[in-house]
């Protein structure tokens, strides 16, 4: 029997028993009839704590770990992830109030994105949260904010970086940029803040997100330390916060190579021990991640409802689709389309395998969601796994588009408690 | 004063008063004020109507002109669409249920997709719409469906054609598909069904979409004639329903030429009366079109919340985005972003263009609304519109992606009806 855990890094981090992909100890057949309706996304509790604990042993103990909730914001996710982690980043108001849900302290609250409106910057003047200003007219709007309900806000500038961090899925820092404030303009804008009823707390820099390589990681950080120590140099009051970004990435396909998260680890924890901790005393330092800690945790499960065959090709046509999971579509931010590793979830230890195009229910040719990938023979009925769907999934999809029922999320899997009877 | 309605043709369509855009009548500036918040989504009742005549006009009298209802199915758009239309077609259950609340009766409302589940089709079953079957297997469960809750299912049957058409923006037919069955098929498919309970009507054919080029369309026009024609003379009956498509594009881009429409009417115009009806009798005949109909009547209106210059370059942040309009951000099955025509609303008759960088409010460099675009010199506070936004805009958008507020809809502009005092 073949067995098709082993075929990608991730689909390998899920068990299989009775031939069938174990999702947080429950079977996918059993899940989806205990979920009780097809397609759903299920996230696996303990896959999570895995990976924050990999994470927490290969960090520095001093660096606090937050977690990006716009990567998931499934409010049990996110309530389970902050007894977990020491902080959250959010990216809207919306955000802001399921991280305050959480009970989580709103000083372990940071608030970042370049089009924030005064409704979402009063939310987090009151609310206590560190507020990461993308510009000096937003910074001069906080300030006024503060002055008009009587709270004193609480901010970190958003720094563009006179540097570019090359491997990036996504780079988000060097040159012009809609984030954050120029590096060469943050002295000025300090000065001035200087003089206004506000606590700057510090500073936040993020190069690049989705990346792979850690040498270029490392290098990006390296890079950041500098850029903090010289703005920290001109910085009106001790350096208290400094949010280092993050930008580890996940392996998508089969070519991608996992993250050495060890030596990104190792490398902070020297360049902390030797440069930021001794210079900045007072600081402390956040590392910030989303996809990595919940990316790999997730799968969209699906039915299959039809089996064609074409002038030679074989599709399997599923109940779900690109309106639920864009990403694996290939149509977000993807300029050459990629297969997610995908599986029969209810046959992972078959005989043989056939190729087959796993294609969604949409009536558009863009809901390809496995093209000619190697799968299990399947039939009607049967269950499609698709990895890689913990993060920017669900809420990264286009889910009103012709009209289907949206998906449901469960996250699986128990707490450890006192033995029930 | 330079007038910006010139540069697109799309954008000549909408008038201007007191340098303001003018959608259904309202002043952009009031029109924000009566919706209430921005972003929003508005849809010119008048513009809809126009073009419904402009294609009436075109086409031969005897084709029946249907809406997809997959274009936008915003419940007062498709009331009001069905007003001026014979037929609709729907892509799911959901659609289906808006399609049965406009009043038109079942027979004039037609379903695709590739992923129909049993749930849907018993709904299409038991309201008598015209169901387009996509598959051998699809047909049967049709058939299951019918015997089981005792109504005669109306079918069509979606043929996969035996060519290609070149130059659509996405193709969806020719070759292997997971639309519809291969030609070569459709007889022997038509013989089994013979001899079960189920009324097969005729045939749809529909072989890509976003179609900018007439002589492609003519040719794909006349080559599905064809096909209809040796289809027809193996039908096991007189063919009463053919679906010949649409796939009537817009232009989306300025280098984009509109669709000379009357050339396809002229062309359909005579294969309907050389070939089609003298052949076909007893056959209704329906050009089905989304994207062409209303498309050009939306405007996605959004406030700029923040301006900033960065390394030279300047930057517009909108309070919406790729949320709620994500293929004007490039990222919705378009390998090169382009801009879409996008304008300062309230400012369309400015002195000087200047070059600005739109991006919108998500914390993600996706999300990029407008590229080094000519604009009228803006301030915070002024009104973005982005043209193009009537058809796959809000429901074809990630809209839960970072927790912002969905955007409104509004179909703008008054009916005709007795004067009111």
């Amino acid at each position: 029997m073949l067995d098709l855990t082993g075929t990608h890094s991730t689909v390998a981090r899920f068990s299989v028993a009775d031939g069938q992909l174990v999702i947080g100890d429950v079977p996918v057949r059993q899940l989806a009839a205990r979920v009780g309706s097809t397609p759903f996304f299920a996230y696996d509790r303990q896959l999570i704590d895995n990976r924050v604990a990999e994470v927490r042993a290969s960090l520095p103990k001093a660096v606090r770990l937050s977690y990006a909730v716009k990567a998931n914001p499934m409010p049990a996710l996110v309530h389970h992830v902050a007894g977990l982690v020491d902080h959250l980043d959010v990216a809207s108001g919306g955000e802001l109030r399921v991280a305050l849900d959480t009970g989580l302290p709103p000083q372990a609250v940071s608030f970042a994105g370049p089009g924030k409106v005064d409704t979402e910057l009063t939310q987090a003047v009151a609310s206590g949260s560190i507020i990461e200003v993308e510009s000096a007219s937003e910074a001069r709007r906080v300030v006024a904010i503060g002055e008009h309900i009587g709270i004193r806000p609480r901010i970190a500038i958003r720094v563009n970086p006179d540097f570019a961090v090359r491997g990036s899925g996504m780079r988000m820092g060097g040159g012009p940029q809609q984030f954050g404030v120029d590096a060469e303009q943050v002295p000025a804008l300090m000065e001035e803040l200087a003089r206004t009823e506000i606590d700057l707390l510090g500073f936040h820099v993020f190069a690049g997100s989705q990346n792979l390589h850690a040498d270029i990681l490392i290098e990006a950080q390296a890079k950041t330390a500098d850029l903090i120590l010289d703005l920290a140099a001109a910085a009106p009051q001790p350096v208290r916060y400094v949010n280092l970004g993050g930008g580890f990435g996940i392996p998508y396909t089969a070519k991608d190579h996992p993250l050495d998260l060890k030596s990104v680890g190792t490398a902070l924890g020297e360049l902390l021990e030797h440069r930021l901790l001794p210079q900045l005393p007072e600081a402390m330092f956040v590392i910030e991640l989303g996809r990595y800690l919940v990316g790999e945790a997730g799968v969209y499960i699906s039915r299959i409802v039809d089996i064609k065959e074409s002038r030679g090709r074989r599709y399997l046509v599923i109940d779900g689709g690109m309106h639920h999971q864009l990403a694996a579509s290939g149509n977000l931010g993807t300029p050459i389309r990629k297969n997610y590793p995908l599986v029969i979830a209810d046959r992972m230890e078959p005989e043989v395998t056939v190729e087959a195009t796993v294609v969604g229910s949409l009536c558009t040719p863009l809901d390809l969601m496995g093209d000619r990938v190697q799968v299990a023979d399947a039939a009607v009925g049967d269950l499609v796994g698709i990895f890689q769907a913990g993060a920017y999934g669900f809420t990264a999809s286009p889910t009103h588009f012709l009209g289907h029922p949206a998906p449901v999320e469960v996250l699986v899997g128990t707490t450890k408690r006192p033995p029930h009877p």
